[in-house]
């Protein structure tokens, strides 16, 4: 299974040309949250603030979905929330639009330092992923080794393959850094912006032309 | 100005087939939000569950972005969020991915019988469609006369002209609404999918494909 390979709908091509490339320089440092004091979501919002800045692509993180149970309306002041819940998300946590492609990703943590624990995902993420790529869509997830300093980007096929293979025989729960080391990539960090991971997208869509 | 022209990345090219169009039958009613007691934003949030039930296409509304500021964690309970409050939204409400295509759309509502106020939309809403018409989304609104029954589907590049034209010497502060009817696509309704915009998007893809 390559990790480059990308199912989109039947007889749906895609021909784009690559002038409009990003052209993101950066220092190959290791990333290094324990230092910085930043989570990985702050990272990737600052990359999608510099991506936005430098009108390379238009990302956003969505909002946290919250179920409002009461709100007081004082006089004079702002509506007041006073009685609320967290919600699960029915989709993944970014999305937007890059060289006229959807991109769509979700980005997750984990201390492990030998492989990567399925249950981190939930399966309605996993299924809105499926669909979002049947449709043309790009999908991927960033994920952060954060013991190692390592941030990777898997494609969702390479997620897929995983997701699936767990409800098998003998399935796994976890996939093994070495196999995410050997079908993926491996982000570097810059300062501006913090995770370049458009530059491994300029790849997916390189692939995706090429087979059109 | 035709409401069909749209402005994509200098040298973005798109070609896609149309084999995967959607067939979508419904009996042509007029809108009557007084008597069905439904919201616009709930007739869109049904007509989006039922694309993605037919799997034709993925589009969600974004949660509304709220700050929390305090929040209580009851033993055996969910959290419990005891002060928050509503932010304003720095996007659309809408997106997700057809026919391979990013799809980002905002809903407005107005009373008014012959005109439709542009205060309806904020300058940061405006800021992003154009952004991201640039980057290759298909942006649009669709707008819900209430007092008439009548929701039309109005493509980004109409709403900008008329968005920027405000801030021109005697410039309108609304678009009247016979421009509106000449230029853009009144949607018709439907049990399931109760309004079925994709059909007008449909449309515009198709002018996305033969400038191509």
């Amino acid at each position: 299974m390559s990790p480059l390979k990308i199912n989109y709908p039947k007889g749906q091509r895609f021909s784009r040309d690559l002038n409009n490339r990003s052209n993101q320089k950066q220092s190959k440092k290791p990333f290094n949250y324990s230092n910085r004091g930043m989570s990985l979501e702050e990272d990737i919002n600052l990359t999608n603030k510099q991506y936005l800045a430098d009108n390379l692509a238009v990302i956003h993180k969505k909002p946290t979905p919250i179920q409002v149970v009461k709100v007081d309306y004082p006089k004079r002041s702002a509506a007041k929330i006073t009685e609320a819940y967290y919600r699960r998300s029915s989709t993944t946590d970014y999305n937007g639009v890059y060289r006229g492609y959807h991109l769509d990703f979700e980005a997750k943590e984990t201390k492990n330092k030998t492989s990567f624990p399925l249950n981190n995902f939930h399966e309605h993420q996993i299924e809105h992923m499926k669909k979002t790529s049947e449709h043309g869509g790009i999908c991927f997830a960033l994920i952060s080794f954060s013991s190692l300093n390592k941030i990777f980007l898997i494609h969702s096929d390479f997620l897929f393959h995983w997701w699936d293979q767990q409800f098998e025989k003998h399935g796994r729960k976890s996939i093994p850094l070495k196999e995410i080391e050997k079908r993926n990539h491996l982000l570097s960090y810059s300062y501006n912006p913090r995770i370049p991971y458009l530059e491994v997208v300029d790849q997916l869509i390189e692939q995706i032309e090429i087979l059109d």
